[in-house]
């Protein structure tokens, strides 16, 4: 069988140059065209594949049946409004239907390439589609894994000396987030209004946020489901991971800061976090893999990889380029219009989601297909490869100078925040498109 | 028409003296029987009304025409798995099928008393049944709105002089839990694993945790959505609030206190809660409305109640008992099975509902139906009011006494915890049922 992450693979699609979404991606979601409900897809080049019409016409046949007869549960989880029935069949069937719309995009695969009828029902123009949000989310958490972006945060808030806290390098410290507000790209947010209360004041005043931040993250899907009671092992967390999709961590800094001792962030995250429309599945990006850093002092022994004899298998970090761009109301007067804010790297974290998994499921807490799981803000080592305003402004001392003249310390109304995530290797780019959001002044 | 929370009317249902459901009560939930799905009930006496029969039948016939067909939408909603759909209707006509019930259970109507044939298929023993979790929860929220609460965890691990940190007199102060680790009263769970760090240790070590306790809280269950952006006033906060049950928010307290720091509670916490089965409407505890304490300083307005014209509308908070009692698994000398540990009152919040969803939203977080709020421990007063095992015993520097002369901490293994809450007025008394759970050993 063909390995469907081949560099050397060829679709019958034009894919050109750049794009994300080259054959050995194969991304899913959700995607509308008008007057049909929601349905899966799947991404290549400029065009999405209609899941569901592929089943209907019995593409997936050889996949599906059962004892002679097609499952009613399989023929209908690619027409729905979330992946998650899909996903819930388990990732050696999500594996193999991702096999079988490679074999059936190849150069050399005639069934749909000389079919004109069929590819009518079944291929459409990015721009003829409306993504939608790719997954029923259960709950969501979000992580804090990156040494950088903590030692940053803790240099600004606390102590530059001591700007880790003492159980910061003994667990992926998480808190739990709103999955309620978690939006897909393409929607508007306002300006959030809330609490804050200016170091000199005395008393805390109400009005829109002054303060408002991106954080940029990459977020894990679950792809299977544990009891309550039961923990992931650190060695088998991978088969509990779908894939994956670029995350906004939308922050309100001034309200954030007032209200999140002692219990945590709170409203300062929870009117918006942002995802990207395509979920990369976590087979795609095996040819990124690359190891983490040395971790000192050594974790307990629930969060220590066992050796494996693959090399590649204990790779648990990804190589993946990180992108925030800004995009102003305004055209900019050198005629750009988004501007690269920062770029950093998804390798750089301190904590793996293998390590994140055995956390989170080593009190027995139990998880569900489509949980979500964020990184926490990915932060470079760099002052150009910080991944949030907060930083990269370091706490608005340092504005960032734009090309009209004008300066930003945090996002401005008007402003639209994108993230893109690419890796590439050996000529192939596994792209996430981006997440896109602009915002809008408070209601 | 009968108002169903008169306090004279009585049914042709025998209910016993102590019941936690009277006639005026009615709360919903979700059983099954032998053989049969999930459906929709109603808590009367020591029997359980099928909502789904009452509805095949007939019964609801006149309250769910429209346009002279019955909507499949509405026929269907008691025959899922959770209250949702039903719940979804909103609340006019909740209101209205409770009254419908009511009627139905009423002494003097004959409908259901007179007809043995019918009855035999609407009506169950509680023994029969077993009770399922009622509703679907998207998001859940633990705040930390007792005075008492705050103040004593500040005494404890902060300092006695400024036990409450500045925010808390200014906001309803909250942190999301996990969603997927809440359970129905009667599910036993594992005492759970995870690091903690002694005073004086260096390094963290993991194992089962030495210090589970519970928290006694009150949760109350969102009836309508709203959308993201938008925002609930504190005035019309009431309309989004569905009922009530009783929650049990078991924490892992050395777990806890080395993980929180800085984003809050987490592994400490969502390895489990527990909830009671029946869903108390805020209708059934309108006759319970007391004053909360005057607050100072004075919120801000998003957080004020205007002054309405009924006396009994600035009412927000409830006076409900509230107890935990602990079985330990050998019984005790005295006969006794249940020990009790504490009492206290859901009237002593400080923070109020309305002003605890004002705030959730007032940043444009939207919610859903099903969303669970717990109030955080509720503890009153006095040493004998204090709603956790932490703050009983004083982080464990006051042992309580069993009557089999052995003491306890925090919780063992073994020990069943069971929490109950009622109101009671002008002779009637609406209950919540219990809560119970029993801890086994660590996995």
């Amino acid at each position: 069988m063909i390995n469907p992450n081949d560099p050397s693979l060829k679709s019958w699609i034009e894919v050109p140059q750049n794009s994300d979404f080259p054959i050995q991606n194969l991304p899913f979601g959700i995607f509308k065209i008008s007057n049909s409900t929601p349905r899966a897809g799947v991404a290549i080049g400029e065009y999405v594949v209609d899941l569901n019409a592929l089943s209907e016409l019995g593409f997936f046949n050889d996949l599906f049946y059962n004892e002679g007869s097609l499952s009613p549960v399989v023929r209908n989880v690619f027409n729905k409004e979330y992946l998650n029935d899909f996903i819930s069949l388990g990732k050696p069937v999500c594996s193999e239907v991702r096999a079988r719309i490679s074999e059936l995009l190849r150069h050399d695969n005639s069934e749909l390439r000389d079919n004109e009828k069929i590819r009518n029902k079944v291929l459409y123009k990015t721009q003829e589609v409306t993504m939608h949000f790719p997954v029923k989310v259960g709950d969501y958490t979000d992580f804090y894994s990156s040494e950088e972006h903590a030692t940053n945060v803790g240099s600004m808030f606390r102590d530059p000396k001591n700007a880790l806290l003492p159980n910061w390098k003994h667990m992926p410290v998480a808190y739990h987030g709103r999955a309620s507000s978690i939006i897909v790209s393409g929607t508007n947010i306002h300006r959030p209004k809330g609490q804050s209360k200016a170091d000199n004041a005395e008393n805390p005043t109400f009005g829109p946020s002054k303060n408002l931040d991106f954080e940029l993250e990459m977020a894990f899907i679950a792809g299977k489901r544990t009891k309550l009671g039961e923990s992931i092992s650190i060695n088998d967390a991978e088969e509990y991971i779908f894939g994956f999709v670029l995350f906004n961590d939308w922050s309100a800094r001034d309200i954030q800061k007032w209200e999140y001792v002692p219990l945590g962030p709170f409203l300062g995250k929870n009117f918006a976090s942002s995802i990207s429309p395509w979920v990369v599945t976590l087979e795609a990006l095996e040819p990124f893999r690359v190891e983490g850093k040395v971790q000192s002092p050594k974790p307990l022994p629930y969060l220590q990889v066992s050796q494996s004899t693959s090399e590649q298998a204990d790779k648990k970090n990804f190589d993946i380029n990180l992108e925030v761009y800004i995009e102003p109301s305004s055209p900019q007067p050198s005629g750009e219009g988004a501007i690269k804010l920062t770029k950093t790297n998804f390798k750089y974290m301190y904590w793996n989601i293998n390590q994140q998994l055995a956390h989170h499921t080593v009190n027995g807490c139990n998880i569900n297909v489509g949980d979500m799981f964020a990184s926490g803000t990915i932060s470079g080592p760099t002052e150009d490869s910080y991944g949030s305003m907060l930083e990269l402004s370091w706490k608005g001392t340092k504005p960032i100078k734009m090309p009209d003249g004008t300066e930003r310390k945090f996002i401005n109304d008007g402003d639209t925040v994108i993230m893109r995530a690419y890796g590439e290797k050996n000529g192939v780019r596994i792209g996430f498109g981006e997440v896109r959001t602009k915002v809008l002044p408070a209601l």
